[in-house]
């Protein structure tokens, strides 16, 4: 390992070295090293098989934090360490049941997953009449006649959308608002369409949010195909009803941990480039792609630089945030404690996007920083990620963002993303090692740039 | 559906039409209705499910050749017809078997596939020692010490290579010459690695050359794990030794059909906008990537066209070329035909590289025609295929292209295409309906641009 990078200097030390000559053979370099010695991969498969989902407040997460706490180490961070972060605690329960009866068929069971922070029903549990609505423009419309009744939001991810996630943002609202909103008419319980392009019978769940001022209600994900199946039913019988039962919990807030690993900088130590990620997922499937893939991504990055022996000039920080599915609690305080530190964060990537085949960066940052790094966009076209453009860089570097810090979203092809996200299809088999580890290449050439050269002219 | 192009059309009347922004207006309308309506998913559900994999000389070929000219004609082609070709009819027969005795597991099979083509040994089977090499240099260097030997190429697609495609290119020589060097020297069979980056238990098949000078000799290809096996046994002992036993067949030629159908065009109707994909396979899994995408990708280009009302100005015609994988027949005979035909092939676009997510395209044309093309391709960067390059277009075109007429390759990111490729793995399953969408709509993109502007400035 050693020997290859000291070559790849050598032979380049007898040519005139320009800038992106020698950044283009570093590139090169790093996506050889990953592309042959990486155990991401791997790695991921233990995470997903062995340790698997790992929702806030799960003894998997803390088994998991002790992992990524073991890999950081390993990989050849110099300091290794943990912040401690309150998390809420929420738990799915036992039953979990939503059927209606079909003259046909009797009792047609519907695929569905409780939101996550979902309030239980009683436990005889609740029945029904459904009402489906399209919008929240319609729900206004009905008004009061849904009091009592219980609420489907049937608002696909739009197809016509190309870029998956803008078709998520435009859907999800339901999922998060919907509960409120109905439950201001007097609803019993929303029943929402999960949001994926899939047509398939995985419900897809994801956080709810509720109104303290409002009465908390049932709120459930379910699957297309059923919601397909309950959208013919209400177009050709009048009073369908549905009997739901959720046996959810919401415990008291846990104890978690984010895991921090860094590489010291050689000539700006103080200066800091953040990598990070998720380590909690949800509580079905394993988290593969939401979002072991983007720790994994994170942990690569250090791996890489010390494999091929490279001093950064800037502090290179891994940081695996606790809690960024039903709370964010991991990102809030890491940027609290971000405030009393005597550094600098000049750049946080977050990889929270699933680990498909790079396609670039969206960013959040100045025009003269974007100028700035505009400069080595091409050094990224023959890894697949130099699709470059302002945007969202994701959920847990939020809090740095509102601090002023410039910030980076890894952005992996977003077709196959919503398949898995949130669902049971969220698993290590849908995850290619190729596409993982040509992520991380990426992620980790970014990551070397800005702790070379700064983001200021 | 009529309508919907309709008012698209309205809307940008009431402005100054200026050439990008009508053809992105249009450019978004094909989306739209092929994201909203297309069956190109379905089909090939069809295909691939109910018909199965078709190689040449098979009964489902000729189903699927129906089938084909069925879609073509309720896509709304003006005229569908099929071209007489004649191809080789290999089978794979019986037994196909190959094992090693080993001390410690006793018979220890391998998980092979014959090479397409490929003699049969006798009906006993042959039992040999096995040589590995790493590349023919290494078996130049062995000599005639290979003589009544089994050579065994363990050369894998080099992971440090980007473009999966470039990989394949630099490993599949051993495949396609590996019996002809071999046997120079007197072996007796030879066994090759897939050509995958896959580590696992599928063989991949694919062609294998012969000189009618040398003696053909059994070629198989072994899976990943398994040659990796093999590896093993032959660092820790000595005369390993393999019993093969293969029933190929060579039969007579067959006659098989190109499918065409074609959209006249309505000021150039001479001039011709070649759309193609091959619709045979090799005789495992289900040739879904390869190349049913490719199959149902065209066919969506005449679809959505008609659902638009769209009269090109130049004709469009969807070829589906017989025998792509064992002769190239196919891409043969037509590019005879055309000679003879009162047109002018202006372009010939191939989606030969399967059904994944778009990146762009390869070019084989003149500089010339290239700058003129350039201008278009922001345009393709909302629909994902804005990688524009020159390169090898495919295949069943490239007969045209060595009479001049300008080609383009359909790219889709790579990363996953050689795991399925040639291999049971090749399923309906593994392809993703978004991005075999996405792939059709920059298919149509590009030929409709052509059609309306020609490739001279």
């Amino acid at each position: 390992m050693k020997k290859k990078w000291l070559l790849v200097s050598l032979m380049f030390t007898t040519q005139v070295v320009i800038g992106q000559q020698s950044d283009s053979a570093f590139f090169r370099s790093l996506s050889d090293e990953i592309l042959l010695n990486s155990r991401a991969y791997e790695n991921l498969g233990f995470l997903t098989k062995k340790i698997g989902n790992r929702l806030s407040g799960s003894a998997s997460l803390s088994t998991a934090i002790e992992f990524c706490t073991r890999l950081l180490r390993e990989a050849g961070a110099d300091t290794v360490y943990m912040q401690k972060v309150l998390v809420p605690t929420w738990q799915r329960g036992g039953a979990e049941e939503a059927y209606v009866m079909d003259k046909i068929t009797g009792k047609r069971v519907l695929n569905i997953l409780s939101l996550g922070g979902s309030v239980a029903t009683t436990n005889k549990g609740l029945e029904a009449e459904v009402v489906e609505v399209e919008s929240f423009d319609q729900l206004a419309s009905l008004g009061t006649r849904v009091a009592g009744k219980i609420v489907f939001y049937n608002y696909p991810m739009q197809p016509v959308t190309i870029n998956a996630f803008t078709a998520y943002v435009d859907a999800v609202k339901y999922r998060t608002q919907g509960a409120i909103e109905a439950a201001k008419l007097g609803a019993l319980a929303v029943i929402v369409r999960s949001t994926t392009f899939a047509r398939d019978n995985n419900a897809h769940t994801g956080s709810v949010r509720y109104d303290e001022s409002i009465v908390k209600i049932p709120a459930v994900a379910i699957s297309t195909q059923d919601a397909e199946w309950l959208h013919g039913q209400l177009n050709k019988t009048t009073n369908v009803r549905i009997a739901l039962r959720l046996q959810c919990r919401i415990l008291p807030p846990s104890t978690s941990y984010n895991v921090i690993g860094e590489l010291r900088g050689k000539s700006f130590p103080k200066e800091v480039i953040l990598v990070g990620a998720h380590l909690d997922s949800w509580d079905v499937g394993e988290g593969a792609h939401d979002d072991g893939a983007g720790c994994m991504h994170s942990i690569e990055v250090i791996r890489a630089l010390r494999a091929l022996q490279v001093q950064t000039k800037r502090t290179i920080r891994v940081v695996l945030f606790t809690n960024e599915e039903n709370g964010v609690a991991g990102g809030r305080e890491y940027a609290l404690m971000v405030k009393g530190e005597n550094t600098k964060h000049l750049f946080a990537i977050e990889s929270d996007a699933g680990g498909f085949t790079p396609r670039g960066f969206n960013f959040t940052m100045n025009e003269s920083q974007f100028s700035r790094i505009r400069q080595w966009q091409s050094l990224f076209s023959g890894y697949g990620g130099s699709d470059w453009q302002f945007g969202y860089a994701g959920t847990d570097i939020a809090p740095l963002g509102e601090q002023g810090v410039a910030l980076a979203g890894f952005l992996p092809d977003t077709q196959r993303y919503f398949d898995v996200h949130h669902s049971k299809a969220d698993v290590f088999e849908n995850v290619n090692k190729r596409e993982l580890l040509l992520g991380a290449i990426n992620i980790a050439g970014l990551a070397w740039l800005v702790s070379e050269y700064g983001l200021e002219k």
